[in-house]
């Protein structure tokens, strides 16, 4: 088995930092990528960190996760709560994957409340900024290893 | 009246015969590819066969068929059930079109229950897998050419 | 395994050819039987079909079939979606059903666009007028020589 | 064009008179038909008086009317709220058709305030009891002679 | 007891003749009067006709109809589909209500469909055209007469 | 006062045993039907038990129980969820019905959680199998000779 | 196996006899209680009959019951309308269970015809009174002893 | 402050003139193209005119937007009623965002009367054809020289 | 054809200045109309400005505008979200309607997002302020004068 | 400050005392005026009382109440679950308002159970009878001399 | 009778003062007690006051104010919204109840704009603070000494 | 501050290892204790970890650990659901709140979708088991620590 994770981000996610610090604080894409590379490392594994905000590319890349990584940590983004193409491409590759968002989108507008990633997801993490991308990786690992 | 038909395929549909057996069976995309490509000939005409994951790509393609092709069969998989642009591009041009699925998205999820294409498609087809996609262009050629 | 399918077509489809031609065309029911039977023979098939009104007289044809048929091809007419009985019945034999409408249902009113059938039936095929009857008894006959 | 009018009725009215008199009142079915009689006479049509608990029969005797009658008069009783075929059966012949129910149905449970018929009739007549039989055989014969 | 009745008709009736002839015809409201008024005048009564787009006025109207009359016919117009008030006008006097629509409503958009003033009226009758309303009044004096 | 009791059974029950023996058991409808026999003779009572595909057949009988028995057991298989009519004809008899189901309705789909006949009858049992045709028989009979 | 059932009755069925006599006759839980036990006893089982108005403390028993009893008889009154809690607990203990309501819950207002409880339980029956208790308790052995 | 607007144009907007000529004219998105410049340069300021299929690629261009211009114009087309990431770049650049359709939406099916856009939007314009987008760069003008 | 407009204000428009300056800015409707004033006769045109918090007054203006005007601009405020009465009266008259809100309406409560009036109207411009009663002055002349 | 109080009564409320005596008593509305009267007069404020069928005048009213008033009584009657309208003319006045009905609307229909007023009230009073008045009254003098 | 009332209040309101002052006021129970001892006093009469956050324990003391009290004010906090169990309670009793909120629960989230009390209560107040309290003590006083 | 961490536990979690293994898996709720334990003793922290069927109980927790408390990590159960007063209680104290889920409740029925506590809570981990738990407590004392 490959030692490596997969770690997607949605549309957006670009911007952090810049976008509605408000909302999602003022950390960057680029601190969480650091963030998640030391936590891999950490546990002896490495990952591989990508943005989109392209549909399509994103469920590209969970294909290529199919033959490349051993499990996913995706933050869809806004593409959450409308991709019944992402929730496909999830169930089409044998991975496990680890829905994580960093504002609480439970308390936010009712249509961020709903997700069709979460039902084909080992589990979700949300409201706990860039630590709940820490805590997915060492979920995913955790259940890898096992 | 150019003889070709475009068969365009939507996200995930590259999968095939990996992507859930247990829904999908284990034949591949092109596989039939294969099947159209002889039942288009059987009949006198020829097929331009595609698949993407971005629905951009999808609507670019419809486009082109405007300029190409009689007639267009779609499986648009995921995005049937979300994409309003999709039934836009169909209607956008002036050409009958088919809509295809492997299985019977009756049976399933209530969110595959619904498509925004079939308002805008000559006909559908669902659940009778790769031979439904004969029965479209044989549907599409028998429109065609009354 | 008899060679016979059940051809069951639904209320008001009598009047097939007579009734709101815009919709239907202008071809009889007496038509499509004559199609039908040829393209069994061909197939090395026969079928028996039928016509009715009354909802209980097309659960008791089910029901009969079960004994006498290898496979049903049902066209609900307007019980599709209403007739919890006609899935009950569906399910309680155990042969393969396909369900054909003449329309595309999905272009028509909103209540058209559910069926009870659908989800107990093998596929649906929608919008390809007679023809549509064709492909479902190949369907059937494809999918019982396997 | 003949000068006869369809006067149907569905299920539980041959009840009348016995059933629920507070919300029917005491007059019987003959009695309304013997008033329908009197009245279409005075005009100088006569009717075909039917009544029957099964939803196929009543869809069979609309297709008949289309054959023999000029307009139809029907208290669909409580298929008006579940039945999609007796609106097809409705839009199957050319005949002009009046909805007459003998109780308010706006003033009753919510599930009576809906009909399938009356989108495809001409009018609608409910609460005034057997009056409204009169009033509709009225209306059709003024429909017809225009 | 007073052998008047109120004819009360709502919002944009004047425009009758005028207004979208395919729904409503080219008939105006004098005429439905003159109509009126003879057939209350056949019956030995007689008839106070009124129109007004103003909801507040005919709720005064309604309450002087319960002085000054012995039944109402109310076409409500467009108020029949958002007029609580109205409802509860009807419930506050004790009068006998038919309520009368020109056009087959059920025909229509569907939020006409629902009538606050249908659960509080003896009964309705639409899409008879101008003829409702001397249904209506025959209706209301056999019922006052009785 | 009568000592009989009609034990109606709706769509698709005759064939118990062969249906679905996942859900509904290996039990037959005559094995059901002599199990009433004798509860009722063991309480001194008669059945009449009978079944239908036909929804205006059961009609016709619960019209005919009005004249021949002192209550009802209804099995009203699919048709308890949708079928007014029934509701209807349950109350235009002044008799006691219970609705009994075998199998536990409200484990299953959505739209099999709600009844028209519950409404109208006095109680209901389900998910008991035939053990709950006996246990109704019981609560009639003990209704009826209070 | 233990050869006792629990009996668990939900809030305000300790006012059973004051409470709105309408709905629920002028039978005490005293009286229930001494009828279970009596039906119990005749078939040999003994009986732990409870009430309580706090939703916890019914959870605790279904426990408990899980620990000394074969089988438990629940009217979980109001809280079957609300208390998913419930629905765990039942699903939580590995034993057969059977809801009763005394009323027919099904001719009451809307919120009272949902309930948590059914898709986990064995049987529903309701509207039979006490009777219902002494049926439960009879389907709750003969499931048992088989 | 850059004096350069973005106009973004949605799905299908390419085909316009060819497109649909009911609903959307027989205008091209060139012409639109050059009636925008002219407005803009008439106010002293100019645009960059962009159009894509891809939802990706527009949420691209708005990010885009967010360096190079001082507000943007946008005709989301069907993205409008399906995108929430459309909505979440919009909110993630500090600009005035006017939304512009060509075609009065609300007018239409009852799924384009709804924008994920309009809710992060200054304002929005439809149904005025091509002088929309010359209002809305006014507007915009307008906006940002205050 | 007369060269004038009727301007036509709903209920608590009458308040502007003083309602809400958080939503609606400090601006008067005194201020609106003698901008209105100013681009109709800046075009060759003349208005009728009017404002009424009555429902029936603002139907009776739109009457006197289908003999007087040649266009109507309505900013119908509340009466937007709840009045059928005046989506008849736009139908009633032959006019060109442009429907204009001072606030962007689908950025505030989901109440005020659906309009009665709009899809009668011929566009909506909405969230541009007073600006937005210019853009339809100068539309509606546009439209008119083509 | 003035030490006056407006008192607002919506449509139907003239009627008091002869309307529907089984919901809402025999008190007149000049009962309850003289009671209100009493009331503010005792803890040295003044009342206006008025009555209007018409809801433009309730809303002329509410914004006259906002130049000579200190606050505002108002039971809205049938307009409180229609009426945006009166929701804004509340809004765009500055004064405390407190609604008041005089029977439990929550105990009746359910259209009765939403209001718009009530997001804009400072508290809502209803099922007291006249009592309710009283409270009001001394509830936005003890809320206003804070 | 009895002059005692129960003062019954829910869950989390021991915490008031200390929980969201900006919706609740810095008033404690304590106080608020001492308020109604007051004014219950000044009437002649006493209060029992109670405050659980146990749903089960409510339930318990309503049963005991049928016993021992007149009547009840109650405020159910957060139940309200929940508990099918305290509608039952209440209407278990025959006590009047009158049911108060200190803040205007039709001004907050939408899940608390309905209660299940109400339609068992006499009357309902709510947004008024504490004085609402004092009111219901009045109310409950005048209504039982009528 | 003092460093002390409620963790409390809803409803069936007792049962935990017996309950649902498919679901909840073989741990029980001591393991998870001393998981918890472990984990807040490495950051220097302590935990009072409590379990309740009672959701009265679990609100007299929250207040006390407003008191006692640094912050709280709830696992509400199926208390999630159903209970505003469990938010009304967090709402309450001042503390940060994680809500933690054994299983993935999104994948789970729909029922358990929805959550009255995520809108209150500072972030929500779903579906990793018992690690869960420990992600939280990390969160809540990096959350305090900062």
């Amino acid at each position: 088995m490959t030692k490596t994770l997969f770690v997607l981000n949605g549309p957006n996610l670009n911007m952090l930092g810049r976008r509605e610090p408000g909302i999602y604080g003022s950390i960057t894409l680029s601190d969480i990528e650091e963030m998640c590379r030391k936590k891999a490392a950490s546990l002896g594994w490495s990952i591989e960190f990508r943005q989109s905000n392209h549909e399509g590319q994103i469920i590209d890349w969970i294909h290529e996760a199919g033959e490349k990584a051993a499990g996913i940590l995706i933050n869809p983004a806004a593409y959450t709560h409308t991709s019944v193409a992402l929730q496909d491409a999830v169930r089409a590759v044998s991975l496990p994957v680890i829905e994580v968002h960093l504002s609480n989108i439970h308390a936010r507008e009712a249509f961020r409340h709903t997700s069709f990633i979460s039902p084909a997801a080992l589990g979700v993490i949300c409201g706990l900024g860039a630590q709940g991308y820490e805590f997915a990786i060492e979920a995913l690992v955790h259940h890898l290893e096992q």
